[in-house]
């Protein structure tokens, strides 16, 4: 790794130091991975205090802290700032080849009735099929396979092992990570003579711009027509969606979460991990489900929703809060027994005594 | 896309026309992805009128509606004369490739060892290892990897990305989506000087004939023999089958559903998503394991099993019932308490009293 | 498959047969396995009988067993003799490749700045980026991509299809199965003018010596740095792990866990299957988690946690005690209400008597 002095490094990112500038740092790692010549950042005084106590050279810092005796790089915004000395040292992690020639690897397979965009980066062992559209700038990386009928948009990447079911649609700037699947068929069968025959699986899978769809997730393709993703929505790792789901703008899909056939969700909507959602249910726009929620029945506007089956929070929290009562309250209502029965032997006692004085 | 008129649409799916049947139909699809242009179908009346909407050109129904405008497609079956029209439209959707001459992509890395059946389809990038068999009319699509000592059987489609661990054992007419994993080791361990030391993983996986396998499923080889998946058996995606288990047949495995090792199923079991199921425990003919179920003991014939730790259907609708009626329960209980508080002071009085009288 | 006689099988173990030991033995197969002419195993003599209404040809037991007819092949540790039977039979199973020369299959694709230790396997289809190191005898089965700067220890197996992302680091004997996503973008975002925009995804993923990691888990990227797998780790398929989470050593971590952004754990961890945790939860050392719970708090040493909201296990097993006695209660509590309606009317009784009276 090369290094450079502080104050390089605070004329890169536009920073002050205070503290020795002449410092020489080989590297940008947060305080947990430090190392001997690193620097590292801190968003408040007490992580500058304890930044002190890493192998840390010197700290990014938003204000200068008098507690911490390591050269400071004050910068405005120290985000911004440690992204750039990340890429200083780690140039390797955001490449931007947008302006790159078309480069096509000589081990891809590309059905000559493909159109290629200008600029498109098509890794090795590539496959794409017949009949395909991909736009300008996108990113294949190596191992992809596009089956037959693919449309792809502009200035998308997408990430080693993922595969395209024929008919997928793409928009423009989306991303794909790895081992992802799009347009698999919908799991739906009917039974016939003891057997479960499996129904049409005509559709495919369109994924608006700007969506963004984790490892190994898949969405599966619609019975006649779209599975569909909304714009700008994104979706982590291990996610299940059903055929025929149309996903609205926006909305934010955590891991392992399984959302069942002939869903839709309005816009905004976030579900957190291994949320599930029974079929034909709809979620309408800035709905929150809470982690591991089961949802069985439609989500109004804004509603968030906990537990399985789902109810609102606030019910939600009614019910844990009674629950957790439920041991004292069964000591109590014990306890109640006995002065009822105290009271009626006691009653017995009068009665007897006003009939024996009667 | 080529256009028909609705007339040569109705004499290719055998039905009649209402309306103008000279209408120009360049596609078929549903309701909610409708384009100018378009048939679509409607199960209803209802869903008759309110094609109207769509910018559809014209409906398939089953019966004529009255109340909709729009050019009528009659026919006996609704969804099998769609699905022709989908083909007419799309026709690379299903492609039968069951007479096409054996094709072997020059890509595709085969052991010469390996056997290969007639008309089969071997796309680009696969890779089939030694000591395999691979069955007639079988479809290997690109990416495909199938190790050592495979046994695949007559007219299975396996779709890229797929992993076959040695020894698998594949029925015919199976089918397996992309990224499924068979065969990797289960996730046995033993305690030895503070480590974790792996057990034997020396068996392997079998799907009978007729299984169906989802997208990124993964299913464990068995220690010493076989994970078994039962014929006609359907499996959504993102599922876990652990090392040892004997899957029936004709189960139905919804999404992200997980089952613990040496688990047994009879026929016709149900899982719906997400349901976890811990080791060793047997299911029996015809249950149905409710969405997000934990199971923690076997389950008797046909039973109905919710919640976790699971629990028959019914009881665990009287524990929800009781539940939720638990925050009345309280307040009465208060209510009840202030009443026996009330009835003991009348009883400390009239004991006062009494004594005083006496 | 070649066959032996059970008296050669049993100078291979080191054991001694009781019965036949001329018969031939053609296989080594579990009881539920057990074909005509192999040899099974039994753990008990309850087995051992049940072994004689398999169709094997003998059975390997601890113990002669007097109740089974079978051939005996009597060893000390029969799980360590059964292995070497398979291994007899299915020699591919368990392959060595630790001695053989480097070798790097023509289909592959190897960047010329990375480097490769002796002894390497590189399977078809590889992809190597630039600046990677590979350790000694490391094994890459077919279709694996790494992608740049990554660095592979020694003795490490990688199955077909895995994806590492940019600069992952691997320990030495680690396996990973088959897709398995390592590095992919941690699910991190802000809002900004109604979108989410990602936020810096800079780090790696980290895995430690003897880490083992199922087929199609995903590892994220941490944020600036390490998301690392401490030493020892084993983690079943499908697990999600998050960006910045730091996983001790010796951790078990069962299939279709997640766990989210930044959470660390202790050693001699264990988490069941489908349990989730929020983010920024530290697990302490030796802690369970039971199959599907859901972490909401910080978790102390050999704590066993349960249910969604997680508690302990106690807790958790008083609430499931009172649920289950709701039904009664409330049905008590109704007759409760009845005797208090009693003592009521007797008291208004008794006092109208004493006013009466008075």
């Amino acid at each position: 790794m090369p290094s450079f002095s502080l104050q390089s490094l605070a004329s890169i990112v536009g920073g002050t130091v205070v503290g020795d500038s002449s410092v020489q740092i080989n590297n940008a790692l947060p305080q947990r991975d430090a190392v001997a010549g690193c620097v590292t950042l801190a968003d408040s005084s007490q992580q500058a205090v304890k930044a002190q106590h890493t192998p840390a050279a010197a700290v990014v810092v938003a204000e200068a802290c008098n507690d911490c005796s390591l050269p400071q790089l004050i910068v405005s915004d120290i985000h911004a700032a440690f992204i750039k000395l990340v890429l200083v040292f780690r140039p390797h992690v955001v490449v931007d080849r947008s302006n790159d020639p078309t480069r096509i690897s000589e081990t891809a397979v590309v059905d000559p009735s493909t159109q290629i965009g200008s600029g498109v980066q098509i890794g090795a062992r590539v496959m794409i099929g017949a009949n395909c559209t991909i736009g300008e700038r996108t990113v294949l990386h190596p191992g992809v396979t596009i089956m037959d009928h693919c449309q792809i948009g502009d200035d998308c990447e997408i990430y080693p092992g993922c595969v395209l079911y024929p008919d997928t649609k793409v928009g423009s700037r989306v991303l794909i990570h790895a081992n992802a699947v799009l347009g698999a068929f919908g799991f739906g069968y009917r039974p016939q003579n003891g057997k479960h025959v499996r129904t049409a699986q005509l559709g495919w899978v369109e994924l608006h711009d700007d969506v963004e769809i984790g490892a190994a997730t898949t969405i599966d393709r619609g019975t006649y027509g779209a599975t569909r993703i909304g714009q700008g929505t994104k979706i982590d790792n291990h996610v299940q969606i059903g055929h025929n789901c149309h996903i609205g703008a926006h909305n934010l899909i955590c891991a392992l979460v399984g959302i069942a056939g002939s869903c839709t969700t309005g816009d905004y909507v976030v579900m957190a991990g291994q949320v599930g959602l029974a079929d034909h249910l709809h979620v309408a726009d800035r709905a929150m489900i809470g982690a591991q929620a089961g949802l069985m029945n439609n989500v109004g506007e804004g509603e968030v929703m906990l537990g399985t089956p789902a109810m609102p929070r606030r019910q939600k929290f009614v019910e844990l809060a009674h629950l957790s009562k439920l041991p004292e309250m069964r000591k109590e209502f014990a306890g109640l027994i006995k002065r009822v029965e105290q009271l009626e032997s006691q009653s017995n006692t009068s009665t007897i005594q006003e009939r024996e004085a009667a």
